[in-house]
Order: C-alpha cells, then sequence, then structure tokens
C-alpha cells in the first residue's frame, strides 16, 4: 500500500500533539506551520535580530525528530537566570543558523538533518509578517502577543484578523499541498496559531485545489479572550470564513468530558468544555465525527494516540 | 600498520590549529584541554550559569568535525548585537547542554555526536578551577583574562602560575594518554593554554609514565606581558619547570622569518619573532627539531599541513 503524506496546518502545542502521535506511524508527515508568532523568546529574536519567527518551527521540528532524547530536550530549555534570562535554546539555535546560512529556509534544513527528521516543517510564508486583530468594537491589536493574552477577562470578541505586510505563500507550501492525501487543520489557538496560515495569500486556493480529504480537529476547551462561549460549529464557522465555504470534509472534536475537578482549575482561566453534544449531525460538509481524545494525564489536551488512531481511521471513511 | 594514537595538550587556536592538520590523515587523534578559561563568553556562562568553560572544548570539537561547514561555522557564531551581545553559540549551545544533561561530560560526548567528531576532546580537568599567577614583584592575578590581556605594556615576568583549588585530573585524561603513541604538548599561550594543563595534579606524572615520544611545539611569536624576550629555549624551559625535566623528547620550532612588513605589524603590539637560530643544538633531552611551519597567509601563524607534516615525521625520528 502507498504510504499517505499527511499534511498538518497550525502551529503550537497543537501542532505538536498531532505530530508526535503520526509519527509512530508509517506515514511521509509535513507540517505547515505560522509565522506570526512574536511573543517570549521568539518576539525577542525577532525584535532584535531580524530574524523569522522561529518558535512553533522549533515545536514541530522536536515533534518529528528521531534523535537522542537529550538533543530534544535541549531544544526545548530554556533559560532560566542571567544574562540569557527567557531565550528558549532552540530558538537561539534557529536565530544562529539563519544569520549564518543567511536564510530560514537553509536555518531549518540544517536543523532537520542535525534533530533527525522524520518529515518536513515548512513555514508558511517566509515573509517578516505581523498579525493584526480588529475587535468588535473597533479596537485594533498589533501582534500575535497582545492577541492571545488578553489583558482583561471581558475583552470584546475578536471580529477579524489579517497580517500585514502580506504573506506570500512559501513555494514549498504548494510542493507538499499538491502531493497530499489528508490536510489535518487543527488544533490549536483559532485565531492565533490556525487562522494565521489562512490569511496568506493564495493558501486557501491551494488548499482547495489539492485532492486530499481536509480535517479541521477542534479544541477541547475555550480560550479565554479568544473563542469565549463558542460551540464546536463556532470554530468551524470561523474556519470557513477565512478558508471558504465547503472545503473541509470533516470536523473531528473530542466528545469525552474531562473530570469536574480538572474542568473547575480550567474554569478559573477562563477556559470552558467545548460540548461536542450540541453539534448538528446533520451536516455533510463537513461532516461532523466524535471521539474519546481526551488524553488521561492531569492536563486537558488531545491524546496524541487517540488523536493518530482517530485521523487514521478517516481514510475508511466514506 | 597500526594507526597510530596522537593526544594533543592544549587549548585556544594552537589546538585548533594542530587538530586541523593532523585530521586528514588516518590518525587516532585525542585533545586534552585546558579548563582554566574565564574570558569573554566563555567567562560570562561559568559566572552567570556555574558551568565549566566551553571555549576551548568547543574549538577542539570544531577542529575535529567531520560535519558541513554550515554547522562548524554556527558553532563559531557570534552574536554581535542585542541582548545575547558577546555571546559565541558553541559556547551557549555546550552550557545549556551541560545544563540539560547534568554534567559536562555528557554534554562533550552529545555534542561530539552532532557534530560529527573524528576523535575525542577530553577536559583535562572536571573540577571548576582559576588559574593565578604571581608576577616578579610580588603581585598575584586571579584569573586567565587578567594573566592574558595585561594591562600595561611592561608588566613584570610572571613568576609562577597555579590552579585554584587543586584541580584533581580527569580519569579520561588517564585513559587516552596511557594507550599515546605520541604526546603533543602546543603550540600555544604558554602560561594561559599549555601550562594549566600540566597544573593538574597528577598531569606530569601520567605524560611521564606514558609510553608515547612527547614533543613540544614551540610559538611562533613572543606573546606581549607573558613571553617578551623569551628565546625558544626559554619557552622549553618554563615547560619542564612544571612537566620536569627530561620528559620532553622533541622540542620543534619554526625556522621560516615572516616577511618584515609582517613581522612590522605584529611589532605594534609587542609580539617578536622567535629566532629558532639561536636553540642550543647538542641538546639531547628535547632534541630540538626546526621546519618551516609558517602559514604563506597574511597571518603569522603555524601552517596546519606543514606541522602535520613535522610532527607525523617524528614517527621516523630516532
Amino acid at each position: 500500500m502507498k504510504i499517505k503524506n499527511i499534511v498538518t496546518i497550525g502551529g503550537g502545542t497543537g501542532t505538536f500533539t498531532v505530530l508526535s502521535g503520526l509519527k509512530t506511524f508509517p506515514l511521509n508527515l509535513s507540517a505547515i506551520v505560522s509565522m506570526s508568532d512574536d511573543g517570549g523568546s521568539t518576539g525577542m529574536l525577532r525584535d532584535q535580530y531580524g530574524v523569522l519567527p522561529p518558535g512553533d518551527i522549533r515545536r514541530a521540528l522536536v515533534a518529528l525528530s528521531e534523535s537522542s532524547e537529550t538533543l530534544r530536550d535541549l531544544f526545548n530549555y530554556r533559560f532560566e537566570e542571567g544574562g540569557l534570562h527567557g531565550y528558549n535554546f532552540g530558538n537561539l539555535f534557529l536565530a544562529a543558523l539563519e544569520k549564518v546560512t543567511g536564510d530560514f529556509t537553509s536555518a531549518i534544513r540544517e536543523a532537520s538533518n542535525l534533530l533527525s527528521i522524520n518529515g518536513e516543517v515548512v513555514p508558511v510564508t517566509l515573509d517578516d509578517v505581523r498579525l493584526y486583530a480588529k475587535l468588535i468594537d473597533g479596537k485594533i491589536l498589533r501582534g500575535e502577543t497582545r492577541i492571545d493574552i488578553p489583558r482583561t477577562a471581558n475583552r470584546p470578541k475578536i471580529e477579524t484578523v489579517w497580517l500585514e505586510p502580506t504573506a506570500r505563500i512559501n513555494p514549498s507550501v504548494r510542493r507538499v499541498l499538491h502531493v497530499a492525501d489528508l490536510i489535518i487543520i487543527g488544533p490549536g489557538d483559532l485565531y492565533t496559531s490556525i487562522i494565521p496560515n489562512l490569511l496568506v495569500k493564495g493558501m486557501p486556493e491551494v488548499i482547495r485545489d489539492s485532492k486530499a480529504k481536509k480535517v479541521y480537529i477542534g479544541n477541547i476547551m475555550t480560550k479565554q479572550g479568544e473563542t469565549d462561549d463558542f460551540k464546536a460549529e463556532d470554530f468551524v464557522t470561523e474556519v470557513e470564513k477565512y478558508l471558504g465555504q465547503g472545503i473541509l470534509d470533516y470536523a473531528l472534536f473530542n466528545k469525552k468530558r474531562p473530570k469536574p475537578s480538572t474542568l473547575a482549575r480550567y474554569r478559573k482561566k477562563g477556559a470552558h468544555f467545548i460540548d461536542a453534544g450540541t453539534i448538528n449531525l446533520k451536516s455533510k460538509k463537513p461532516k461532523y465525527l466524535k471521539a474519546d481524545l481526551l488524553d488521561p494525564g492531569p492536563f486537558i489536551r488531545h491524546s496524541p494516540k487517540k488523536l493518530a488512531e482517530a485521523i487514521l481511521a478517516l481514510f475508511s471513511q466514506k
């Protein structure tokens, strides 16, 4: 049987989880990663050295790495004191490599060799862009960090997001999407990890024109200031607003409710369970699918293993 | 023919030059490296993170690396601006690896794998030590940096140097010296790169007891504040003061005088040519050898190729 080409689209820990689960199977994996991060160590490096944002690329590289655990730990290591306080080592690594090689693509290639990557990590764009959001009260926020970390609990909803300047699609994105058998969008922060990929000029069309099945994987919890009160279908509606309607084949959600004590802990941070019970199961495009995707650990997140199994089951879906 | 085990003892650029020249030949190479550096990026990392000094280890690793030029460039890359100003990337790498693995030896092992090292790099000690010097006027200097970079041109001569606290020998040093066919001491800064190795408790005895031939390779130029007015034999005398007499089999010096215009340039920095013509050729132990070892480039330094050839010729010396 031909080995399947699976492409993930996202950024952050959601992409890490999907890739971690899928990499134990014989698959050709490519990760398309958003490029609008400007927080923390990534933001410091962008501001000071004019490099492209390394953070999400690093997480995807570590997820696909078959190198030693030590090397993967090193890439996630963060200096906690002294002059390097707050710098993540893997981000430093990619930034220094970009300086040495002269371009981000070569830096990723070198890092991929070094980390023995099984797959490919592809920045959605190679342009130096920032994410903007307009709230429903008309206020405009510049930068992913300001959008990601709301200053107040009752921030008005996000009306629309965009990138400045216009982001051109990385040619490698066309290449990997062209041969994809399955395109996975999500899980991850809706406005700051997922949609920024769809804001790149040409991305919706390239995804639409791919012969691959397309699935959106929903989050388990809402996020304060971003997706308060969102129901499962609201996530899909927002993704389709930027991707176009009738493009997603499936929308996959977790149906397993976390323990009440765990939910109470998350409620304090303004995060609520997204109840897949409210889903309209008659929708044909996308077809809604529900499965137990919950990680058994103390944190509310997708289980890499359950997620991978649910994803692979899509190949048997009609 | 059995492949020869060659061990270099030193630190800094001298060791880099010897290893770079030798690594093109089929040899088992080990580099014993001094551990008293406390300047620049190495000093910042020692002070802030309590790690062992990575700088000289990094140079030896890069010299023995068979990985891509990009990766070697990366390890030598220095951030020239921003919050990371002055930090060398390879030093950061070793410091972060020491933090992640919990010890310096594991960090070197991981870095060696990563850089595809052909050979072995061995810190002379794993103790956290500082170099001290007493000048002939009785003044005591603490730290390699203060000894290395004299504040005044007419600093009194160095009377003696020592390490604090007492440095215990790294067990791997015994292992590599035990099987050595040739031990190369130098070239390099006499008091700050070469002798600090001999100050480690037990080192002179382990070198003496090795069945290997032992050669000291002299510098081409004197160094202001360290070896002003030194003749070739003065270097040997100082090395023997710490190593013991009658241990060195050979002392190898460059005989080729650099161009007058180049010498004039170095004279401004207080560095003078060490004229091998003054050498007492009747000495039996060590036997003095002279060869054209000068690099043809614009800097006065050993040619890695000429040096390697002169070293390999020692195996045919009686």
